[in-house]
């Protein structure tokens, strides 16, 4: 029986993934759940979708079960999709699911889910994880098959999450604040492939400038490369580049927040 | 091996929980244990009884351990009993147990665990988690009968736990705040079969009166019934009347804790 | 298949936790991971070996897997060792394992992680929790032998942990604030063992001294021993001395912080 990889911004105070993780077990006992993350920021939905894809290569073959909802109980799709390397995921079809199932080679076969005789009933209006998602995803880990969870729907209808995109310019890269870590460490929407040519150096300088204020920062590969309170540009464990403050955070120096404009350029 | 469904107010910053998992793998190596949440708040008794009883129509069949027990190592009772429907219970006999018990047929077999031989020794005067109710719950999910875990009581002696009472006059309900959740909504005291003869209609605008100060609310389904900052009475995942305020919270919105009177009345 | 017992300072609002799972349930389907707690307050070494000392006992067999690691990615050690009793732990070479393997009777063999064939690679910088200790503690759960796992070192070459020593006194004990847990209970570095000829006995009053301000506790068992809002002096469920306050934070209401001293006499 394959594992279920679940993810949500409900938070741990409440009993909401709890129950969920309770009806997985009474449709399959001995599911394996694999709790990703219930810290996303509520109703983050681009938060949700890059932590989903940045976990992708390291997660078990299985089944995604990700929600992130803030439209549930509204005409917004609930879907299930196979990705062409055979990954499963299931959720609400609002950009959630759309970069990391892009990443796993793009959407191969598409459900539809608001009639999917797994559901439980009466599926309320509010907690469509324990009602739908859950189960759905619980018994596609048991087996089922897509046709027998949903509806079928072309798979270029999934909705994409719309981001923001950098520049590189003469003078270095423009980048965006994709998320914050609960550290605050600031990773940014530059990627290893997109350095080349922005002047950046491992080992050397580099200016950071948030609203027109600039801030020296040192490109090293760990937070002890600067002293306690300085500023590190870095590749963090994702390889985007990132911004970290050794023993400190990197958010609150700089007074960031998600989807800032950050710019970037070489000093030495 | 049926599994043990897990409660408690320990908060998951310390190794409480943690050592009540190891405790419980160590006396059955593989057993499965669902978390429903340690997020109750400290000592709120009754909290942690009504997420119980909310989540029991949800819960695999096996063992409940449920622990908020401010009067740890104290004369209160340490108790496990069976229910009219089979399932099992472990915890403090202060009350945590009682609604859930009763919505699921009543308690059928009482026993007291204080001097349990399945308890381990010595017996911390404030930890009982770990010394005796993680150990007795793993043996009664192990097979164990509720004979051999403790000397036998009268079913009639299980503490209930105090609720306010709801009322339904000519103009409305006079309700209270049975819980908050993480997202600031606000379950009251109604239930599904309480609305009948209230005046209250889906679909129609609602006075919520808290303090003598009314606030207009619209009678919807699900958040987006309502603009954002817009106040909702809606019916939640339990069935219970509720108060959100969609992509806000209705708590902090009309300052409401836990107990406290809110008044509904039909406008239209 | 043994368990994997999980301990860290990486909270559960990141996917850092989960990842780790991924990863673990990646290379060893179906692994038992057991999370003591990930709460560690970010970067203290001692708070996390002192919480994994504390559980020692009641953990099952198997695998320890702990990391608390400020100085990750620079030329400190990644360590996996087996102790005297048989118990295997991983993590980095700072002090974090130090408490719990003394306990567990001594290291009877250590080795070097830095380049073992169990890590993924490319290994970033700053994650080795899921690049190297969680794939380390993976194969050595399956099965694998510490000689496969990195190259061998002199058991006696463990980073050991400077602890502050409590001294017995005339009057008393100078004890030290050696962790606070999440209900602002006050852990003492005075063990059970240490009591005898400090005068303070149970049932009567205690002077409880810190920064030369004195206040009044009673010597009890439970927190229901003194009135809301007093001063409890007890042993704690790791039979260390310890300071509560009854339905409060003793940490709050004596202004203390980890490493404070605090001076105990008997008053009456």
């Amino acid at each position: 029986m394959t594992a279920i990889v679940f993810l949500t911004d409900y938070g741990l105070q409440d009993a909401f993934v709890g129950t969920c993780h309770a009806v997985i077990d009474r449709i399959c006992p001995g599911t394996r759940v694999i709790d990703l993350t219930h810290g996303i920021t509520r109703h983050d939905v681009r938060g949700g979708a890059l932590t989903l894809r940045g976990a992708l290569p390291y997660l078990p073959d299985g089944v995604v079960l990700a929600v992130v909802d803030p439209e549930v109980g509204t005409e917004r799709r609930a879907v299930a999709l196979r990705c062409a390397d055979g990954r499963v995921m299931v959720g609400p079809d609002n950009g959630l699911l759309a970069p990391a199932a892009e990443r796993a080679g793009g959407v191969a076969e598409l459900v539809e889910l608001g009639r999917s005789p797994f559901r439980l009933e009466p599926v309320s209006a509010t907690f469509h994880g324990r009602d739908l998602f859950a189960p759905v995803a619980a018994r596609l880990a048991a087996g089922a098959t897509l046709e027998e969870a949903g509806e079928p729907l072309d798979p270029a209808e999934l909705t994409p999450l719309p981001l923001p995109r950098p520049e590189r310019r003469a003078e270095g890269h423009v980048a965006h604040v994709l998320s914050i870590d609960g550290f605050g460490n600031v990773a940014l929407d530059v990627e290893h492939a997109d350095l080349a040519g922005g002047g950046l150096r491992l080992g050397r300088r580099v200016a950071v400038t948030v609203r027109d204020e600039p801030s020296i920062a040192y490109f090293g590969v760990t937070f002890t490369d600067v002293a306690p309170g300085d500023l590190l540009v870095y590749e963090d464990a994702s390889r985007s580049l990132a911004l970290a403050v050794n023993r400190g955070s990197a958010a609150e120096q700089l007074d960031l927040a998600v989807d800032a404009e950050v710019k970037l350029a070489p000093l030495d």
